[in-house]
C-alpha cells in the first residue's frame, strides 16, 4: 500500500469484533500503509471527522493481544444509515472530501447488515465519480444473520457464553425442589434469526440435560401448545428450562414482549426493541400451571462476555480483518469479506470476498430443516454446525483478578 | 475417625458450595471414615431418607477437580427451617434414628444463616439428649452476610464475575452515542447487605472508569437525589453505569421493585422476593430525564457463573469443608468454622471455629463506614477488603467448548 487505510465499527457489539480492528491494523502496517485511522463512532462521527491514528493507541504486540481480548467496539459504534445517493449527494462529497484529505486508500467497515448497506453505497458513489478509494467490508455481528458468509466472527463467542451461561443456570435451577415443580425461562437476543437461542443446545452433554425447549423466531410460537408442552415434562421432571429467543412471535406476526406490558422502542433502522417476552411466559406459566417460574435474559453480556470468547471466534475475526486489507491492497472494492467452511470435523474454514450488492440488507435464518419439526428443539445438523466455532479459549489477560482491555481512545479512563 | 460422616448444602446455590463438599469429602475419607453420606436436598432430604453414598460419585481425583468447578448445589439444596426442638420433638427424634441407623459420627451442613440455625438446633439436640454426634456448619453464601468470618466461601467468585460482567457491560455501553446520553443501570443481588453490589467497584481500574454510582441496601435510597446525581453526571459525560442491590429501598422502608408494578412473593423464612428495581428506576430516569436507558440484571448467573470462579475462593472453600471435618473429629459441635484473615498484602487466611449461637440468623451488614457520605459510592477500605477474594483463576476443565461439571447424583443427565 502506499496510501492510508481508515477502519470503522458499527452496528452492535460484539467479543470479536475488535480481534478484527486488530487484524486490519497489522495488515495493514504490514502492507506498508503510511497511516491506520480509526473512525470514531463510524460514518457518522467520521461525517464529523472524529478520527484518530490507531498508532497512537496500538503501541505494542500486548497492545495487539489486549485488543483482541477487549469486547464492545474499541472505536465506538453507531446505527448510521446512509440516504440513497441520488437523495444527499452532498453526504457523499463530504465522506469523500474527507477520506481524500486523509489520502485514505481503502476503507474497510466492520459491521452486520446496515454496514454492508454503507460499504454497497460508498463503494457505488466511488465507481460513480471514479474515486479510486477501495471499500470492504467486514462481517461482523453475534446475530449470524449475514447472507453468503458460512458464520459470521462475532457469533462463536457468543454462543460458547450462551451454552456455558444456559448450562450454569440449568444447574442453578436443579438445586431448590418445589412441589409443583419449576420452569426456567431463559431469553436470548435474536429478533428475527434464532441463531443464538439455537446455541443453548450447547449446554447439552453426558453431564446435563441441556434445555428441554428451544424457540426460536424462524417458526411462529403457539403459547398454548408451549403451556401443554411444558405441562406434561412436569410430569416426569421437577425442572424445565426453556430457551426462547426474544424475538419469538405468534402466527399473526404479534411479538411474545408486546403481549405484557412492555413499551415499545423503534430504532433507527425501524426495528422494534424487544424485551420481556421471557418475563411474560414466566407468568404466564406460574399463572397457567401453578409452578414455580423463573425468567432470566442473558442481556448484553451475551454479546460483550469476552472473558469466555472462542478461540475459533477470535482468530477468524482477525483473520477476516486481514483479508479485508488484502483485498483492498490488490484492488477489490464493494466486497465483504466472506467465511467459507471447507469441512466440519477436522474443521477448516478460509476466507473469499464477495459482491457486498449480494449481502446488504438480506437475513440469513436458521434453515428449516435444522429445527425440530414442533418448532421446539434444533437438530443434530445444526449442533454440527455449530460445535467448531465454540472450540477453544482465549485466555483473559488478568490484572488484580479481573480481565485487562486496551484503554478506549475516546474515554477519559 | 471411626464412624460415619453426612454431609448437606442448603440455601442458595454457590460457585464454591460444591468446593466445599470436595474438601468435606477428602478429609472425611483421609481421616478414616468409613462411609462419607450426601443428604440429598438437605435437611429436608434426609428427612425422607433421601442419601446417597458418595463414593458412588466422586470415584477418582479427576472427579475432585471437577467438583470443584461445578457450579450449584451438587447434592441439591433446600430452604427448610427446622422447627423449635420444644415444638416438635419428634422431628428431632425422627432425624436422630435416621442419624443413628447410618451411623454417623458427623454431620456437616454447608449453607448460610438459615443453614447455621439448623446446625445450632441440631447440636442442642444432641446436647440436650446425650447424642454424640457432632455438628459443624461450613460457610457458604454469596451475599458474604454471615457473622463472625472475615468473609463467606462462595463471595470471591460472584464479586469476580461481578466485577468482570460490569466491567463489560460498562465497556459495551461506551459504543453507542445518544444526544441526550445513556444509562445504564445493573442489578446485583442483595436484599439487606450490599456486600455483592459493593463489588460493582472492581469494574474500575486503569482501562475502565467503574461504576459511577453504587447504592447498597445500607443506606436508604433517595430517588430524587439519585436523579439529580445522574443529571448532573449527563452534563459531563455521555454514558453513566449505575450499580444497584435488588433490595434498595426508602427512608420508610419500600423497596424500589414495590414502587413499580411487581407482585411480590414469600419464601419459606418470609423473605420478599426481590426483583425489578432496575427497571423501574431505567423507566424512571428515561421518563424524568429524556435519555436512553437500559436496565441489566446480573441474576442467577452471579451465582452460578463457575467459568470465572476466584482461585481464592476455591481454596478456601475447600479449606473450610477440611476444617469443618477436622474439628467435628477432634470432637467440636455446635460450632461454624470462619475465615480469619491476618494481612491484606500479602492476604493471608486461616480458619478458626466459632460457637453457631453467636452466629445463626445475625446479618453483617457493609460498615457505613466502607459506604461513601452520600451513600452512593464505596470507599478504598472495601477495595482492599474485597481485592484478595477475587485472585487467581481456576480453568474450567472443557470438553467440547463449554465447561464440564460432575454429573449429579439425582438427576437422570
Amino acid at each position: 500500500m502506499t496510501g492510508n487505510v481508515i477502519v470503522g465499527q458499527s452496528g452492535g457489539p460484539t467479543a470479536a469484533i475488535n480481534s478484527s480492528l486488530a487484524g486490519v491494523y497489522r495488515t495493514a502496517k504490514d502492507r506498508g500503509a503510511k497511516k491506520v485511522y480509526g473512525m470514531l463512532h463510524g460514518i457518522q462521527g467520521l461525517l464529523e471527522e472524529k478520527y484518530v491514528d490507531l498508532s497512537d493507541h496500538i503501541k505494542s504486540d500486548l497492545d495487539i493481544e489486549l485488543l483482541k481480548r477487549t469486547p464492545a467496539a474499541f472505536l465506538g459504534s453507531c446505527r448510521y444509515k446512509l440516504p440513497d445517493i441520488h437523495s444527499n449527494l452532498e453526504l457523499y462529497e463530504k465522506i469523500f472530501s474527507i477520506l481524500n484529505k486523509l489520502k485514505i486508500e481503502a476503507l474497510i467497515y466492520i459491521g452486520g447488515n446496515d454496514s454492508m448497506d454503507t460499504i454497497k453505497k460508498l463503494s457505488d458513489y466511488a465507481i460513480l465519480t471514479g474515486s479510486s478509494i477501495r471499500f470492504i467490508g467486514c462481517p461482523k455481528t453475534i446475530d449470524n444473520d449475514l447472507a453468503l458468509t458460512d458464520h459470521t466472527p462475532g457469533y462463536g463467542s457468543a454462543a460458547k457464553y450462551i451454552g456455558t451461561s444456559v448450562k450454569e443456570i440449568i444447574r442453578d435451577s436443579y438445586c431448590l425442589e418445589y412441589e409443583k415443580g419449576v420452569v426456567t425461562i431463559i431469553e436470548i437476543m435474536g429478533r428475527n434469526a434464532g441463531w443464538l437461542t439455537a446455541a443453548s443446545i450447547l449446554a447439552k452433554g453426558e453431564d446435563c440435560a441441556g434445555p428441554d425447549l428451544i424457540y426460536l423466531p424462524e417458526v411462529p410460537f403457539d403459547i398454548e401448545k408451549f403451556k401443554h408442552k411444558v405441562e406434561k415434562l412436569l410430569t416426569r421432571q421437577s425442572t424445565v428450562a426453556v430457551a426462547i429467543s426474544e424475538g419469538i412471535h405468534t402466527k399473526d406476526g404479534k411479538y411474545i414482549c408486546e403481549l405484557g406490558q412492555n413499551v415499545d422502542f423503534v430504532d433507527a433502522f425501524g426495528h422494534k426493541k424487544l424485551t420481556g417476552s421471557a418475563a411474560y411466559l414466566s407468568n404466564y406459566i406460574a399463572e397457567e400451571l401453578g409452578c414455580k417460574t423463573r425468567s432470566i435474559e442473558l442481556s448484553t453480556l451475551q454479546r460483550a462476555g469476552s472473558h469466555l470468547a472462542s478461540r475459533v471466534d477470535i482468530l477468524e475475526a482477525y483473520q477476516v480483518g486481514g483479508a479485508a486489507v488484502l483485498a483492498a491492497d490488490e484492488g477489490d472494492t464493494g466486497k465483504m469479506v466472506t467465511l467459507v467452511r471447507h469441512s466440519d470435523d477436522p474443521y477448516q474454514c478460509g476466507t473469499v470476498e464477495k459482491d457486498v450488492h449480494k449481502i446488504a440488507n438480506d437475513e440469513k435464518l436458521v434453515p428449516r430443516s435444522w429445527i425440530s419439526r414442533d418448532g421446539s428443539y434444533v437438530t443434530d445438523d445444526f449442533i454440527t454446525y455449530v460445535r467448531p466455532l465454540i472450540q477453544g479459549d482465549v485466555s483473559p489477560i488478568m490484572v488484580d483478578g479481573i480481565p485487562r482491555h486496551l484503554f478506549m481512545p475516546f474515554k477519559k479512563r
